[in-house]
């Protein structure tokens, strides 16, 4: 008897979701829910149903975990509430700031229903913050130091691309090298953000737009890029798609601590991510997610959890002896 | 409330848990049990009682969790389940290929008296191999690689040192770092043990003793050297007392996997550890996993666990909520 995996929403996540539970013998897709109309959308796996949001009540008993797939600014913090009353779910909450009230809110409602949920899954929030927990309760004399990229962000794209004239725009954040090697060599330096990233923008323009003025606005915007040292180049549509269609991204969790009598010793632990595809390594974590979540819902455990309260292996496919036999 | 820490066992690990114990304002030290004469040992804690091992059982209501800190070869596999009639108990048992029948015995040992019991914690086993864990869970289809070093290996150095002529030696284990690279940048090959890793040897030998002899013996000697690269060095008595005093360790797990309906994507995972002292760092895990075994044992769950079957949060001073608000 395989998990029966439900997906909500389907782009980018929902589709890695989909790839990754055909990578996972234990599991199947039995449907995914849309906001579209059903009948435009079709799916990759052959058998999985594709229905309306409005109808997932009636999958009710025919789906053990239901992963849901929107994004974080609209979507999920009503729908992983309100899905909760009918499923056990996952989501990849990652507004770090607003995590504390979306548990509180998911929480209530899977208790009261009865149902387990896993939120903020992922790299970060997720493996990132898990690497953060581990490294601080083992060094809780030390520093951490997060690092993104290099990778594409959603966000700083959409800031270029809303700029008059710019026709579309991909936006890198790149670790600052030596600052990443100052860090890993067991220093503790402070960093303001600039000296931590660079910021490259790959920009096409609309036609007749005028480069320098756009070149200026990217360089000057407050909060996204005017505390950068920021890179913008102009090229073509057709570059842009031939070499800048992926959804790279990564990044670095590194501790620096001491230990012994006097703090003589010190131990840098560093957890890195490469990443070819954002959101299909997100959705990776989200289906080992859910299998948790199936196994502590037949716990009877209700009420929200984060990837910091879940036993490892609760994650895995493998027994508790293969993994002692195999991995330990 | 602070919780109260035995250790048993007062050699380079058992020093490293005194130590850890002071950086963690959640503990403090009990009591250290000790084989030797008690009166010939003094520590470094004001106020720690310092115990024959025979005396244990007289402490059984003043201490919270007991850590093991003998050797896997002889002390671990009779102490940890003894010791489990008597107290909550963490080890580090570290002896790959036993840890099962290690985990039946103290498991067993541990349900009957009714304590927590959590082995073979440290870095390898231990995180390291929490990272193989999540690794595999998130990419299924991939390749486990792990590298050692750069470190000093007791076992090599002292195979050196049972050598006819060696007055001292100490052995470095270290990564090649073209294969690293190559897995680094995600690609899968299949590595010789003297592929992944060469040996480097300090060597003080006897008055009189010949040095071209004692070399060849290093490098052809099976299992340990001979299918490595090794490169020897004579030195001087205080040359290794100066540059080769410490016990610094280290390494690397690397998975590298694919997602996308076609696995069109690849993805690497790294965890790296450099570790001034290998003993302190192993020490300091083994005061995460101390305050674990307390909260499971508050919690009731008597048997054996391992890093595996322990929720992260566990191993962390801070609150769930803090760990949300700050780490996650």
């Amino acid at each position: 008897m395989k998990i029966r995996i439900g997906i909500a929403g389907y782009g980018n996540l929902g589709r890695g979701v989909e790839c990754a539970v055909r990578q996972n013998d234990d599991m199947e897709l039995a449907a995914v829910f849309t906001r579209r109309a059903p009948e435009t959308v079709s799916v990759l796996t052959k058998g999985a149903a594709v229905c309306s949001a409005a109808e997932a009540a009636a999958w009710r008993d025919k789906i053990d975990v239901l992963i849901l797939c929107g994004g974080s600014a609209t979507d999920l913090p009503a729908q992983t509430a309100e899905y909760a009353e009918l499923f056990h779910v996952v989501d990849s909450f990652d507004t770090h700031a607003r995590i504390p009230e979306h548990f509180a809110r998911v929480d209530a409602a899977a208790r009261k229903s009865g149902h387990t949920a896993l939120i903020s899954a992922g790299w970060d929030p997720g493996m990132f913050s898990l690497n953060r927990l581990y490294a601080g309760a083992i060094l809780p004399e030390g520093k951490d130091y997060t690092f993104w990229g290099r990778g594409v962000s959603q966000g700083h794209s959409d800031a270029v691309r809303r700029i008059a004239g710019v026709k579309d725009a991909r936006q890198y954040t790149i670790p600052v090298e030596t600052a990443l090697e100052t860090v890993r060599a067991g220093e503790t330096p402070e960093l303001a953000a600039g000296e931590k990233h660079t910021r490259e923008c790959f920009v096409v323009l609309e036609e007749g737009a005028d480069a320098a003025r756009v070149e200026k606005e990217i360089k000057t915007m407050p909060n996204y890029f005017a505390d950068y040292e920021t890179t913008v180049h102009f090229i073509s549509e057709e570059e842009l798609r031939k070499n800048h269609g992926g959804i790279p991204h990564g990044g670095f969790v590194i501790r620096s601590g001491v230990t012994g009598w006097e703090k003589e010793n010190r131990h840098v632990i560093e957890y890195r991510l490469k990443l070819d595809s954002n959101p299909e390594f997100t959705s990776s974590v989200l289906v080992a997610c859910a299998r948790a979540v199936y196994r502590l819902a037949a716990e009877g455990q209700a009420g929200c959890r984060t990837l910091f309260d879940v036993a490892p292996a609760y994650l895995s496919a493998k027994s508790a002896e293969e993994l002692r036999a195999e991995l330990l």
